[in-house]
């Protein structure tokens, strides 16, 4: 038990992030099942898909769940709307103002965990009454921070700047990871690559095969003209580097990106020329276990690894 | 006592980085007195500088020293000849293939150990024949991999491909920090900042304040199309971030940062036009400390995250 486990009611302070196109109630549900807590990705879902998801979600675990909301979403207020409809406990908001809605969240006694790159908008989201952060290093996979900030510098730079709980992210699919983070001053851990590449995500078995395969350096923050993403190497990123490195302006980029390239490749499978996000730590990743594996070998490994740091004396 | 305590024959395996225009024997013969491994930063002396480095090391500490040797020096044989015949019992190269000196440090009785910013050199270290490896992230200070890898992400793929010792390396300034380097699988930890900042560096007292005023996202890996090396932001930093905007080519770049640019910043001080080499970490460091100090604080703080860390059970 820790302050993680208290706020969101769960057995280890283990939670599955809600990735676009791999977190949905499957996943979500089997990672809460096994006493984590999952977390629905409403950034790739119509409303009335988010509804069915959640609905499906409550049906499969009587275990608390989630929903990630990115603030930016076209649809936030239906978004919202249904959430709160829906009684879903727990909110983790990303990409955008946590002031905006976490008033309106709290009303309805939800627990609102924001996800921030820097220790700045960690102090921003406490100030606006959310109730714990996630904070996101520069090794994560997805939409990352401007400031590049890694995993190892900004937890000690985060704790130092809230009082609220800290939630880890970046780099993380282990319990050596997790017990890293938790020695920098986090009380919980966000997973997002080792639950990407489980039994229950919703990825494309082709996106999770290619997951278990990268290797060091296989994948690379891109596209800074836009929003920095990291991305798995495949043609699609080779092209953006050819172009950033040919000077691309941000209009082109945007032209050269396109639309609904996320879900081509990591719902459709097009390894070539969809746009595949993934953590850095994904190199270390090269097996597809059930979310119930994934947290059982994180709980056991942070155990021994705990027990090990102890028998260490200078 | 661990294994790095025992290779290096010194209390704790806490190694200070040997840095260009900071680490002189000042500064490590003040780490190896407090317990840690001092190392003269051969990367910015003339080979007679560097002898006379070595014999006031000497001079200052009864304790363990090395020499930390870039591969890629223009004098290397003259500086790998001064350490053999001035018996330096231990050498931390860098930049550059492990495979040409290790041999001859070995014949010498030369603990060696190199720097590496990957899992595949870590390999290519060990089988060169050193007897460990630092292993430093995207976010430490100065001349990096090309790679990007975090401190978070390496440390576990090092610690995986190789089996002689780990030294971790990026973004450590604290005893958290070498908790959670441990906790990822490392077995000592080399600390750059956190002595570039310390009372008995060389760093011209400008250069120690402005890493002490620097905040987050105050660093940036920058010039890539040379070699990539992590700088603090100045004027030069941005002259150079505008170049790189505009696509300048490695030659202007080169033509841009011209000779010389690392001594005005870091040794004689001119902030605006020298070139300043700092880790992330720097956000977190707020004060200049002495290396017995500094050296205590992370010993005492390693011990009690690690009392904090039993003390949380799932």
């Amino acid at each position: 038990m820790n302050i993680i486990t208290n706020l969101l009611n769960i057995k280890y302070p283990i939670i599955q992030a809600g990735m676009v196109w791999c977190s949905g109630w499957k996943l979500a549900s089997a990672v809460s099942n096994a006493g984590g807590l999952g977390l629905i990705g409403a950034g790739s879902m119509h409303p009335e898909l988010l509804l069915e998801h959640i609905k499906k979600c409550k049906d499969a675990t009587n275990k608390p769940f989630g929903v990630n909301v990115p603030l930016l979403y076209p649809q936030i207020d239906d978004i919202v709307d249904i959430i709160i409809k829906e009684n879903v406990k727990i909110v983790f908001t990303s990409a955008g103002s946590p002031a905006k809605y976490t008033g309106r969240f709290k009303e309805n006694c939800i627990t609102v965990v924001h996800v921030v790159a820097s220790a700045k908008f960690a102090k921003k989201s406490e100030d606006a009454g959310v109730d714990a952060i996630v904070a996101e290093g520069f090794e994560a996979g997805g939409h990352n921070g401007i400031e590049e900030t890694t995993t190892m510098t900004l937890i000690p730079l985060v704790r130092k700047s809230v009082s609220i709980p800290v939630i880890a992210a970046g780099g993380i699919a282990t319990g050596s990871g997790m017990a890293a983070a938790f020695a920098l001053g986090a009380d919980g851990v966000q997973i997002g690559s080792r639950f990407a590449a489980s039994v229950e995500s919703s990825a494309h078995p082709s996106f999770k095969q290619k997951i278990v395969e990268a290797g060091e350096g296989d994948t690379k923050l891109m596209m800074k003209k836009l929003v920095p993403v990291r991305l798995l190497k495949n043609k699609f990123f080779e092209d953006v580097q050819k172009a950033e490195d040919n000077c691309i302006t941000s209009n082109e980029l945007r032209e050269l990106l396109g639309k609904g390239r996320a879900k081509k490749g990591m719902f459709e499978g097009e390894m070539d020329n969809g746009e595949l996000e993934i953590g850095q730590i994904a190199a270390y990743i090269n097996s597809i276990k059930s979310a119930k594996e994934i947290i059982e070998e994180i709980v056991s490994e942070f155990n021994s690894v705990k027990e090990n740091l102890r028998r260490i004396e200078f």
